[in-house]
């Protein structure tokens, strides 16, 4: 039973630095954008058009390993590593072949939007946790 | 009497590409930070939390002269080119010192986002008009 | 005898504003994507690591129909407008679907770098300019 | 004696997201730029054109306590944990006036660029270690 998502990706020019590699900043931007990719490949969105949910960032980090450099192509390896009543903590690898470039994890709360336009806390819908339980590590 | 508004700017890192200079992208968001920098100076916002008034970009276009390297510090030169009834024609130059770096133009349109959520054009407030009205070059 | 390129792409989430869609800026990277994929597909590299050549923007330009929204597919057509000794226009089109998005032009122009750092316009090299060839409109 | 730094910043329309606030990923740009602010602050510029150094981040990490939105004042207050043979540790701390944005680590090592543009750590030159003392927290 899989429970890893894979996301393939290549790096684009605008998001190379000065020092010739993909900026810091925008590994992060790679791990969120395999997270959505999981949700979709279990018929989610994790920004519903007009919809009440959010997943507010708790909390990030990364540890950097090697570089990326322009048109390299690279996946991304997400698991669930806890799914929580209200948190999510996601684990991710970035590798290139056999290179490995980073390894990072994001944790994030469902909220629910205000009338006054602010974030509240709240549990997750069971129709959610259940489409993602597959990637939970055991 | 004053017709056009002057933005200072600092290059950083993330802004670079492997080329060593400013990603011609981001040269785009150099000319809108100004744009706002300017809404702020007679005391509007272009995004007001809650507002009903939107500016979607009609067209944007750039002539590019000189890079912008790592901390490079120019200028923004804003003026509106055009106030019409529904849109604002805005024209930048920006500059090192006395090295001209680039020059471009952004037209907009004021819109009201309807109960659906799409925007819809509409006339611009006489009170922002107004207080716009001095950087219109005559 | 095909003489444009289409380049499939996705928005994420991470390039939307507080608008909801996608900023303005990021529309030229989607063009720039689409230049850099068309370039791979003849077996060519924008951008060769240690290598003598680059392509400084000399102007771009873009017109804004339709926005677009997280998690969008859409794509990008590229056609050559000019293919000239030392310089290159792209013509861009964006749809999603049968839905026109936006429409965009980019011109650059070859530079090679010079002992001390300095970019220094030059003529595009054959075996480029052949292998581009193909998409030239006529 | 000051052991920090402050860098001062304003929130740019293009750093929000369809939620309303600063993504995640800028949130680690604003920590480098403070860091960059510092060394420019004691004379010194983390990437000089045609240097030899670079300072390949090894971590970066954020605990996230409120958003920022479009326009928010805010400071970074910036502190180096550990100033090491080879690597400098950076604390951050993101603050509207009081109200607690976030906080978070950036690691980086000091590298030379090899005759095949690779990068290979090295000791970090005392005029460097010399003029960042003062921003080691004891």
């Amino acid at each position: 039973m899989p429970s890893e998502f894979r996301y393939a990706r290549r790096v684009q020019f605008a998001e190379t630095d000065l020092a010739g590699i993909v900026h810091f900043s925008t590994m992060f931007r790679y791990m969120e954008e395999a997270e959505h990719a999981m949700w979709r490949s279990v018929g989610l969105t994790i920004a519903e058009r007009g919809g009440r949910y959010g997943w507010p960032r708790l909390d990030a980090a990364m540890e950097f390993r090697n570089p990326l450099h322009f048109e390299d192509e690279f996946e991304v390896v997400v698991r669930i590593a806890a799914l929580k009543t209200r948190t999510i903590q996601y684990e991710f690898v970035l590798r290139r072949g056999q290179t490995p470039i980073a390894t990072g994890v994001i944790s994030c709360i469902c909220a629910v939007k205000g009338a006054d336009g602010t974030m509240k806390a709240t549990e997750i819908p069971d129709e959610i946790s259940g489409k993602l339980a597959s990637f939970v590590t055991r």
